[in-house]
């Protein structure tokens, strides 16, 4: 599947929640698959930290990697591009295509580093509107995310309630809990550490990787179990048959984190990686309310929460607490909790139990559009 | 209670696991209590990776704070130095006294940095040996330690099994998994990312202290729980009301990271983090051998294995698996495993279930010292 990211900007002024403004917004994003006639078939997938707009497919025939969520979304798939018209778009903030630290600021001609205002989760998710005016529709029957896609999809609950028919909301939380903030912060102190960084002005020097790649690795570890690191590493060695009684990489498990620290840091900018992880402690829906529970008097989506059973880093009762506070408000929700090994990561791999979830969630949502028998050849029946 | 540290220097070569060789060892080490008559009450507390020599007490009238232990060590406590002759040391490849990469080289008369030859728990049990040898105790009534120590008590049961007639191991292991590998190779990969370290030769310069600092912090999350992070510092803001938007600290288990953070740098070497932290790594008490179990095979001591409920750094299971090994063995073995939401850190905190623990231990271990009536004045008891 070839698709192209796309971008629009937004020649106005946005207002952020810290009383800042952006003179202009440009955000990137790819659709897939098709609006139908009365645009009731869209469905918006949010990205968690380090994600982009590239959700599935290849953008040119050289990739050697599909989007992020690759086995989530196609024909057929999880979320069933035959059956819907699927958006998703990078974060402001970010430094895949959307305005960010690395974007020019067109009042200096110069990137802004640090001079980029602190965004939050409500302030992306208030950009993502514009997207959904721009493209001229009016309600989503559904928006979704893990980790902090899932804590975009709440805002657009709270937000917006009458733009969301439904939000399915996984791996996630309705306010950072105190163990992800230290998790984040020790990851930005990484950062900021590495002299490269220089207060964020880096863009004509070299870049702070080494900082960058050791927040990764914090990253990685959280993201996974301890359990899935025992059966996919355990205490093997890489490429030794003895321990080396030194310190160059000699456990497996060392090797892939290395690995995957420095792969990052081609393809992120550190300056995104702090005000993303900003905007992720800064999430709290009961902020200034007497409880969580006051945060959805107003929404009216339905909801679908989802956690895993070994996600210690947005750990299932979390999901519970907002659930307890949706329940509190007569909100129709569906609770699962997941039996899965693979961390944090299983609302990324564990594709078979979310595609049977979406089916039914969806299904019972909006029984028209999966009274369609399903053609093989899905160009055919959307042409 | 005031205490000196002493030191002894073993004028002697030390043959490493590696296969190097230290010219000479100098230990730091302390002692509590009286050594009885037929020195039979010695016990040997073995410290974590940050802990040294001085487990408990003052040893000046001026410090601010006491030994790391304190809660555990005294009269009338868990290790009640009425009754019983407690010993500390210092590890090697520490910085607190006992010879390490900040030691000066004999050779060559400069520090030895990085040419400090990797060493391992079984190496650092061997010179614990040699200064049970020097103070003339055959037999150790306990080995015990938390974490890194309850490694060494482990080593200490199976390298000399007829020199220890017990074993305390608290929230340990028997082999270091995978996601505590990964968290220690993180730790590590901060401090090479510092300039500063300068592959370890910074002993005439500016310390690699940025990423020490991060180093530490990443430990502190995982020596606590996601519940006690909760309880203890929740979203609370640090002496502020609102969300500054800017990325100075802001929420209170920030501002508790940075503190521990920075304070660690004052009192520990970055080479001695590496050292330490690649000890642990290597210890496996299974490695070359068909299963953990055989690892036990000429063990004699008495065991008392404990284990934390919220402890996610050396989980349950853990501690599980070698009480398995050790009952395969038809050791004399209890497990404890209690209930805490300190995480890793309650091996220190939770004094009072480990004194009643401790207690129950050593009276059916050593009845013959507990018939004694203890007076209130242990200096008139042990005149």
């Amino acid at each position: 599947m070839l698709v192209q990211t796309q971008s629009v900007t937004f020649q106005r002024e946005l207002r952020l929640q810290s009383g800042a403004v952006l003179p202009q917004v440009t955000l990137a994003y790819e659709t897939y698959g098709q609006l139908n006639q009365d645009r009731s078939n869209a469905i918006y997938i949010l990205h968690a930290l380090s994600g982009d707009a590239h959700v599935a497919g290849y953008n040119s025939s050289d990739d050697t990697k599909p989007g992020w969520w690759e086995d989530a979304v196609g024909p057929g798939k999880a979320f069933d591009t035959d059956r819907y018209f699927v958006i998703c778009s990078n974060v402001i903030g970010g430094c895949r295509g959307s305005t960010g630290p690395a974007s020019i600021n067109p009042v200096t001609g110069k990137p802004y580093g640090l001079s980029f205002p602190v965004v939050t989760v409500a302030d992306m998710v208030e950009t993502q509107r514009w997207l959904l005016d721009y493209l001229g529709i009016d309600q989503l029957l559904t928006v979704t995310g893990g980790s902090m896609g899932g804590m975009q999809a709440l805002q657009w609950a709270v937000s917006y309630p009458d733009r969301v028919r439904s939000a399915m909301i996984l791996a996630s939380t309705a306010r950072l809990s105190a163990q992800t903030i230290a998790l984040n912060e020790v990851a930005r102190q990484a950062i900021y550490a590495d002299p490269n960084w220089n207060h964020g002005d880096y863009y004509n020097s070299a870049p702070p990787n080494a900082g960058l790649a050791v927040a990764r690795m914090i990253g990685h570890i959280t993201y996974l179990s301890d359990t899935s690191m025992r059966d996919k590493f355990g205490r093997r060695l890489q490429e030794r048959e003895r321990f080396g009684y030194d310190f160059n990489t000699e456990f497996a498990v060392e090797s892939y984190l290395r690995y995957r620290g420095n792969a990052f840091t081609r393809r992120f900018d550190a300056n995104s990686f702090l005000y993303i992880t900003k905007a992720m402690d800064y999430f709290d829906l009961s902020y200034g309310l007497p409880s969580l529970a006051d945060a959805f008097v107003t929404a009216k989506a339905k909801f679908l929460v989802v956690s895993y059973t070994s996600d210690w880093l947005y750990p299932s009762w979390q999901s519970k607490e907002l659930v307890r506070s949706l329940l509190q408000n007569g909100l129709d929700t569906t609770y699962v909790e997941i039996e899965s090994d693979y961390g944090h990561d299983s609302f990324l791999l564990e594709v078979d139990r979310l595609a049977e979830l979406t089916h039914d969630f969806l299904t019972q949502l909006a029984p028209a559009l999966h009274q369609t028998v399903s053609t093989p050849n899905h160009i055919a029946a959307n042409p």
